[in-house]
């Protein structure tokens, strides 16, 4: 089933820059066949549910992997049968 | 791996009150082997990370397949390696 | 104090479409001497923190005052000591 | 206006346990009317809306002040006109 999502992602524990982590997140959600827009706040993603889901997972797994010790994600996760969802007809 | 997470799921378009689709979700996580723990803002959960985001999977769902047209969910997953992370240990 | 910020606002019980609702609360944040960026899943926010706190207040009432029963907010604030906290800089 | 919320706050930088940080947050939000309900995610806070909001920037202010340099929060706020909203009335 189609979704739209956003993700953020909060390392703990490796400073107070995190930006080499959040690059590295956007570059994992390549993998996938998402369309993605990285925003000031967190990255919107649109595709199926089942990869989005898996793609925290892999997230998760891939920073710790590299020494992060601590993550904090945040996702919502928006579905709807009425409409396809898309993050084109969210724009205002 | 192990996590903790908490879960929040809004169903919109239902009416005021989500009374009763939060109850389905509360008794839809039964079906996984997870410590839950319920409060006035959302639910608390401790368990595999892969079968949490499954049952984010398996909410959405079922909340389509009874009616819900659109439904928002905010998942914060947390996971951690320099120990095994408990809703018991990050109780104050 | 300045800070960013990413404001979502979910009207509740006013059916499945919340467009209206969410370009009343954009157009409510040019009272304010704010840098905002609209995007798929919320908006982005640059000011004093004092602000936008004050936003978040005069949304809930100006919302409810025509007619939203229900509404539920999601603010993420940010501040930080070490450099002026700005969206262009948390841009990838 | 009374409100329900929840409040989650991240503190970077200070490394990989924020206990400390979470204990202070908690204590400071005794020196307002609110009930008061700590779990394993957050705190979830029921008073005056404008009281929890001024609480928020009080907690970013005082973290800052004993040297955490960087902090994200997360507030949820919850307003409604049907009924006075109570962290009571959303318990399961």
């Amino acid at each position: 089933m189609k979704a739209t999502a956003e993700l953020q992602i909060i390392p703990i524990g490796n400073g107070v820059s995190v930006r080499e982590e959040i690059t590295r997140v956007v570059s994992l959600l390549d993998n996938y066949a998402f369309i993605v827009q990285t925003h000031a706040s967190g990255t919107n993603i649109e595709g199926e549910m089942e990869d989005i889901l898996d793609a925290v997972r892999s997230i998760h797994k891939a920073l710790h992997d590299t020494g992060t010790v601590r993550i904090v994600s945040y996702l919502k996760l928006e579905t709807r049968t009425d409409k396809t969802p898309t993050l084109a007809g969210k724009q205002l």
